[in-house]
């Protein structure tokens, strides 16, 4: 599938089909996200990938309830480690490294005809305690991966006007 | 061009070919960031597209007189609106999604023949200046654009073993 095809194709994904993903699905995805860039080629992004039931089910409750968390078939909580350093201009590179390396998981999952959510609303507290995670490490998102149940329309945007602007902001 | 194929291709470019890139192509770059998903759909993204040579000198000069953005064709200004919005687990949601959405970019160039280079290393009040941004706009990144004049060897990675773990962090 080509790349268009798949951005136009991508929606978030809240409801899975009973079905394992396939290993090697698994690890293709993960493969995509090793492979992105980063500042500095720190990679500061580290993957916990969830298929325990019983951890799933702990996860969407730290996901403020969020039902389908425990529904689909895999969890990636998405972390960074190396998680204090600046570029320049100011902003910390970790998350937008990990925010990099989870699009290529979403992306390269729509080629496998699987389906994804990026999640932020959860406790970072209790997801640490539930996987186990040092506290120096940060949590950045959870991504649900599985079969899509569901066929979301397409959210409206703001137009190419409204976010676009040539040579200068204005004036 | 296949997703797997674009993530595994692409490079940071940093020698560009002295030559305009079609207005077309970066119409479509554009279109396929303006698809990307934000939370709660806020679409922080806001892009100015800069291809006269006399700013892009200035902003070579800001961004620590790193030639090669004054020597690319275009350079994408990448920057944030409502940048305050806070996810649940503590993350600013701007840096990810505007990162998601330059991702996009650099994929879709990848499969319109073209490179791009993510620049977090420039003077982000000098890059306001320049571009006549308002305060309370944030510039997360400057992405440089064109066709690329260079095939630069892949960086070394980290492992899949280094970077994933199974069910839980440790223990």
């Amino acid at each position: 599938m080509d790349i268009f095809e798949a951005i136009k194709k991508r929606r978030s994904i809240r409801k899975y089909k009973d079905r394992e993903v396939e290993e090697e699905k698994i690890l293709k995805i993960l493969e995509s996200a090793r492979l992105a860039p980063s500042a500095k080629n720190l990679q500061e992004w580290r993957f916990i990938v969830v298929r325990d039931k019983e951890k799933r089910k702990k996860l969407s409750e730290a996901a403020r309830n969020q039902k389908f968390v425990e529904e689909a078939p895999v969890v990636i909580a998405c972390c960074a480690q190396n998680n204090e350093y600046r570029l320049t201009c100011g902003q910390l590179s970790y998350p937008i490294d990990v925010a990099i390396a989870i699009e290529h998981m979403v992306l390269t999952a729509v080629e496998e005809g699987l389906g994804t959510c990026w999640i932020g609303a959860f406790y970072e507290d209790k997801v640490k305690e539930i996987l186990n995670i040092p506290e120096e490490i940060k949590v950045v998102e959870l991504l649900t991966l599985g079969y899509p149940d569901e066929e979301p329309s397409f959210r409206d945007r703001l137009s190419l006007e409204d976010i676009v602007k040539w040579e200068s902001w204005g004036g």
